[in-house]
């Protein structure tokens, strides 16, 4: 296998007009690093899994590693290093605010990822909601509302449809919530930006919707803010969610921002230190609690300060860099796996809203003849190419765009079985602010040559893992 | 139960013969950080507050910083970095299951830290379960226990008074557990170390009772794991929970580990990807969700590899230093705090078991005639030393060692607001692997002189914090 047979990939002349050089708009970290091909050498790593972790900015490093020595107990501490934690945490606090336009009196909550944020919310409902999520949405967003915490409290969810459109979308909801019961509250929960299909979802329609109908809603931007400007003020939604490891920030912190009411009227999402205010034995042997108002209520025990540190400063890079400039780089990639493999017609995109929709840097397509788990695989073996295959912890979704059951591969984390099979089994590449031209053009010939030439190896299932056959 | 004037701890032979030179065992980042003094110039900051958070291993950081580059997306990524990172994420479990001598078939799950692990297992409780603990506890392992997932499956709590001997407190224990009803299952939480007084626990006593009485017991080693060898085995305890911000590992990460039984039966932690097997749309329009059976269950949402390897890297470090040093130097560190301030009666040590209890080195005190925010604000301005003052989120146990409700500063993260009043409010220091012993020598010159010669400056409270009165 030769690695350095590129195939051209044309360019429009709207493309060239707009695209920067070659170069990723925002340097990452592991951008040198190279990996061992089956075939032999060595080649630099293509990191094409940013919509399940993104690599951290350089800049996020720096920031951190200038922060580390003064790292310091944070709220109660007295000392130089422990005041200057704090502030450093309450700016974080404002940074994120500000990054999200958020509304005066909104709270900015960190909690470890998207799901802990959703998690959250869901230990806020008030009694007896009503939670509308479409069926197409990823588990993170899809589960937490039958959380035992959620359902305690009346919660039930209605599942809505996979739309065909965005329109069809809003449609939907529009119907779901003039049918319900309007003296229960509601909460609309939707994503941004499919973490399958990379289409953008109509936000700003879907929250006029549900204010139309007294609901809330919740945006989980997990994909959609890494790559585009996030305004609850603009969209109107009532939250956020996003996670950092998504957000070139893996240092095990998201985010919840909005609304103060629910939050403040919730029980504590943990029960501990930080989030109670005074703590006290009863005569009787309770103990009573008085709880905190603010974000404090729901972080209980230390604060991950370098996490939260690390998110701000992605936000406020990815801010500097502007989403304008983001976005043209990612719309060029993007048209760069569309036109190079438009004449391969065993590749077939995963779409809802149709192959021409606004999306963002993420792609899925099954390839005809191929077991998915084995493509990706190759792609990583013979290429240096890191996607992911699977289901995407979005099983109802898979299960509307693929038609029907998966073979197999069901299962989170179980990258199938099949001995080269053709598992419906999908196959995602995602990219984004560090992504140069040349991983996706690789990716691009890499799929190009796999589907017209075959792999240059087998590939069995090891332990769960896919890996070459070396017995062959 | 004392709150007695220091004496004098005699040191044994083989503790000198132990003690290494004046230089910490475990270098730590920040230890060249220098911070400004009121009084003029600047000096070295002598980082006290290791109770709340430890400054990182330099080790910790070495490790994250090599890894950095070649972080990838766990578990169903199919490119090199991404097995890369679930190896290293798995092996990392593997690192604590050894550091806590883990049995067979015990589970490591990650958290984010001490409280978010008894909370995980206060979500995991069987149902009507009787829940024991000491009234003494901090908030973290007083309060989880009645958070509303545990109550609303009919957990109920019994606090334990506070005993003034280990032997009390094995007594009183058993006394409630020979007269509960038998019938429900019960589980005891205990502190292996007070995060106030820093007095050892007699675990595997506690341990023993409660089996011995068809209990189960959850060790909250949060302040215990970063000073001495803690064997699930050794003590037959059946969880373990501790911090990575304590273990000198500050990236967001901390562990339960222990018996997988309950954990296994329940309801997951958190709703979400990773955490589910298979998720399907029922006919009825509801979900159906198969959860894992491992770690995973408990583990939703991408996980914080760096914080679990950062976790891993000190659990390494060490053990490789070995606690018998790392324990011979802090014996020494306490031995020069009770020496130094033997003959300064206005310094009184908070004490449950009695001063020549054995301790980690976690030392709390209240200054007669002292506020003991400007106390602590005076080490900081004065001196570049940072400690800690307040109730430290366990108000029960600082109203019993204080005697009645504590004046000013009752607020968790409120330092107090009496303006140069006498509040009992105390005072923490606190050191580790880290420490050389110039910290605490310093500390123990500044006490000295602040006692007999007042502090230079007046101090004031401003937003909550306490600060040199530069308008004097």
């Amino acid at each position: 296998m030769s690695v350095s047979t590129a195939t051209p990939v044309s360019a429009t002349p709207a493309a060239d007009a707009a695209a920067p050089s070659g170069r990723a708009p925002l340097p990452v970290l592991g951008r040198d690093v190279t990996v061992p091909l089956v075939t032999g050498g060595e080649v630099t790593y293509a990191a094409l899994d940013y919509a399940a972790s993104a690599p951290a900015l350089q800049r996020v490093w720096d920031d951190v590693a200038a922060y580390a020595p003064y790292y310091g107990s944070v709220h109660r501490g007295a000392g130089h290093l422990s005041q200057l934690s704090t502030e450093l945490f309450e700016n974080a606090r404002r940074t994120v605010a500000g990054f999200l336009d958020c509304r005066d009196g909104d709270q900015v909550v960190f909690t470890r990822s998207t799901t802990d944020s959703l998690n959250l919310l869901a230990t806020a409902l008030p009694d007896d909601c009503r939670v509308f999520v479409f069926e197409t949405e990823h588990h993170a967003a899809l589960l937490p509302w039958g959380s035992p915490r959620a359902v305690g409290r009346g919660a039930r969810v209605t599942l809505l449809d996979a739309p065909d459109s965005p329109e069809r979308a809003v449609r939907t909801l529009e119907d779901a919530l003039a049918a319900r019961d309007p003296r229960h509250p509601a909460l609309v929960c939707v994503t941004g930006a499919s973490n399958v299909t990379g289409e953008l979802w109509p936000v700003r329609e879907l929250a006029a919707a549900a204010h139309a109908h007294g609901a809330r809603i919740v945006l989980d931007a997990a994909q959609l803010a890494p790559h585009h400007a996030v305004s609850l003020r603009a969209l109107d939604v009532d939250w956020v969610a996003f996670s950092g490891h998504k957000l070139y920030a893996p240092f095990g912190t998201g985010v919840l921002a909005g609304r103060a009411d629910w939050l403040r009227e919730a029980e504590p999402y943990l029960a501990g230190g930080g989030a109670s205010r005074r703590v006290a034995r009863r005569e009787d042997g309770g103990v009573d609690v008085q709880w905190h108002d603010g974000a404090a209520r729901h972080e209980a025990g230390s604060p991950n300060v370098i996490g939260a540190h690390a998110v701000a400063s992605a936000c406020e890079a990815l801010t500097e860099t502007g989403f304008d400039t983001l976005a043209a780089h990612e719309e060029r990639l993007i048209r760069t796996v569309r036109d190079g493999l438009a004449d391969v017609p065993e590749v077939r995109f995963l779409s809802l809203f149709g192959d021409d929709a606004p999306r963002v840097g993420v792609l899925s397509f099954v390839v005809d003849g191929w077991n998915g788990s084995h493509f990706a695989a190759a792609l990583s073996a013979e290429y240096g190419i890191g996607v992911r295959d699977g289901l995407f912890c979005a099983h109802p979704l898979l299960r509307a765009l693929l038609g029907g059951a998966p073979h197999h591969g069901g299962e989170c984390g179980d990258p199938g079985t099949a001995p080269g099979g053709t598992s419906p089994h999908a196959v995602r590449v995602s990219f984004g602010a560090g992504t140069p031209d040349e991983h996706v053009e690789r990716f691009v010939r890499a799929v190009r040559e796999l589907v017209r030439e075959g792999a240059r190896r087998r590939y069995r299932t090891v332990d769960g893992r896919c890996v070459p056959d070396t017995s062959a």
